[in-house]
């Protein structure tokens, strides 16, 4: 199993995503026979964690090296801003990328966000290649979410503009420290809790740490959480229906990761509190218990705190979640599990909502 | 004939074009009539030359003026740049837009193309309607694209999102300037170069001055037009192929707007050189005459001057020329007309390209 090929259907046209190992130092042969190696101009667009250890694998694998041109953004959420949207373009127009030219985006998902984006609005929109290297940017890198930060909100402005390629090493997750593995992990166990009780268990059995996975496992981990991303963006690209499921531990995760101060806790940390919290607001809200407590153990087993920082303010909380973008008009949407593997949407109300969250919550 | 709708089939919806007398004063029913008058919010964006004149009418139109929030920006090409696109952004959060709210550009290209963008952009795209006051933005308004400028080029930052519906007030018109008239149908005249010589003969019939034109001839050029553009962007809407018919006149009137400095020529008055120049290349690059004089003695009639300003650099015109974003890999194209109303794309000869500027052009 070290060569797999995925197909998405998006609106706009159907992509592949490679999960092979070894895939980034033939880069250039992944475009040639899967997009466009014609391209007039290459860009790839990286951040300085990622360039020193990859950076140079990727460019070697371009025959004509004077057709590639690269641009190094500071790691961290920080470069999500217009600001660095601006000095991109800027460089992309510098270095005269035209209607016919590709964006390659090597790195994780703050990498992949801004490098679509750029994409997306430069002269209208050409296309890219997303080239994770983060076991989160599994998650963020397919679907065709671009976009970046306001002061106002994580965010706010952005694109669908889904790549024409993904291509992913699993080798590249081999370097990631240990709190990057937790925050895309939680993304993983997501996928499970909203569509697949069956793949929590296979992860159970497969992952007890995040030391010395087999790059078969990995591999066959990558493609089954894939395929669940998949098959909801399939069916709702611009997230007008079921693409919130995904969305599950992300309404509470998204506040505490914000209150947080982006970079405290990963995003993924932020996320296994919410699904938590979700999964209680669950039994809850429907009356019945979803026996899940064997996954919380499970990950806290992997290191995972699964409480809402005690030193957080609810009120603060639920301010911030009012203030997310997926909220109409002030009401607040949860997604609830009916039973592990169904999402649904719920509206809920402010008073029930701040009663569970101060432990007060009745039946 | 006092009302007209038309029909665009874009990529991702069906939307209506209304022109209407008086349309303006009931913009509120209209938006109701054809598109979303649930929305959660409307933000209207305009500029400081439409706002003492119109937008007062529009916000009586709407019954619940606490939904209704506007914004002003200065009037002028200066407008569509990357700092007013993160003021308009920052007042549509603080102003609380959410995914199921309106934008409305009320006013001239800058308005609709940073005002669309805005929309493209807001929380991934949020729908907008085109309230355009201008003649050109007859041409503007229809087709979807949107963007702003960056110091490098023009329209190099935008997307493709067309707008939700579009009402054209032809009374509008009334309060233009001479010279914004002549901008505007310098794009009228275009579509009949490209498409419809009888729409030649009859505005020739029709207007003989800007002046005192009915309400009834103006609102038939109007759909007129803007059929022949909408003909065009439904077989294309992103440009891959004949949407460059509509560039007829245009790579050599962006370099001339460009080199005159913005706002000393108006973009019609530039088209209209560039017009006159494609019309003398392509009787030279097809050997043929086009009997083409008589309109561009009707243009000159109308106070169009045809000329390549005296004091403009030959090389630095083909200098522009080459860096337009339309060029791929530096290669310079030309909208040529076979004949009136059967434009191709040629890709032209530097040096005949110069001998012709120089007018020292062979046959």
């Amino acid at each position: 199993m070290d060569n797999k090929v995925l197909y998405v259907e998006s609106s706009k046209h159907t992509y592949p995503i490679i999960v092979e190992p070894e895939s980034l130092s033939s880069l250039y042969s992944k475009i040639e026979e899967h997009s466009d190696s014609k391209a007039s101009r290459f860009f790839i667009i990286t951040d300085d964690t990622v360039a020193p250890l990859y950076l140079d694998i990727a460019v070697s694998s371009f025959p004509i090296k004077d057709k590639v041109d690269t641009y190094v953004i500071p790691t961290g959420e920080a470069s999500k801003s217009l600001s660095m949207y601006e000095k991109v373009m800027t460089a992309a127009l510098e270095n005269k990328l035209d209607r016919k030219s590709l964006i390659i985006a090597l790195g994780g998902g703050v990498v992949g966000d801004l490098a679509g984006f750029i994409a997306a609005t430069y002269m209208r929109g050409i296309p890219f290649v997303q080239v994770p290297t983060t076991l989160l940017a599994h998650d963020s890198s397919v679907g065709g979410k671009v976009g970046i930060n306001h002061p106002l909100g994580k965010n706010m402005i952005g694109a669908f503009h889904p790549p024409s390629l993904v291509i992913y090493d699993p080798k590249a997750l081999m370097s990631l420290p240990e709190k990057e593995w937790r925050s895309g992990f939680a993304e993983v166990i997501k996928h499970g809790f909203i569509a697949d009780e069956s793949f929590l268990t296979w992860l159970q059995d497969k992952i007890v740490s995040f030391q010395n996975i087999s790059m078969d496992v990995l591999t066959e981990l990558l493609i089954r959480s894939i395929k669940v991303k998949v098959a909801v963006v399939e069916q709702d690209e611009e997230e007008k229906g079921i693409r919130a499921y995904l969305n599950f531990g992300h309404t509470l995760g998204h506040a505490i990761e914000g209150e947080a101060g982006y970079g405290q806790l990963t995003h993924g940390e932020a996320v296994a509190i919410g699904m938590e919290f979700a999964v209680r607001f669950s039994e809850k809200y429907y009356g019945h218990q979803l026996e899940a407590d064997k996954y919380f153990n499970y990950m806290k087993d992997l290191g995972y705190s699964l409480d809402i920082p005690s030193d957080m303010d609810i009120n603060q909380l639920i301010h911030r979640i009012k203030l997310d973008k997926k909220s109409h008009s002030s009401k607040i949407h949860f997604v609830l599990l009916q039973k592990i593997g169904s999402p649904k949407l719920v509206e809920v109300n402010e008073n029930l909502l701040k009663a569970e969250l101060t432990g007060k919550g009745g039946v």
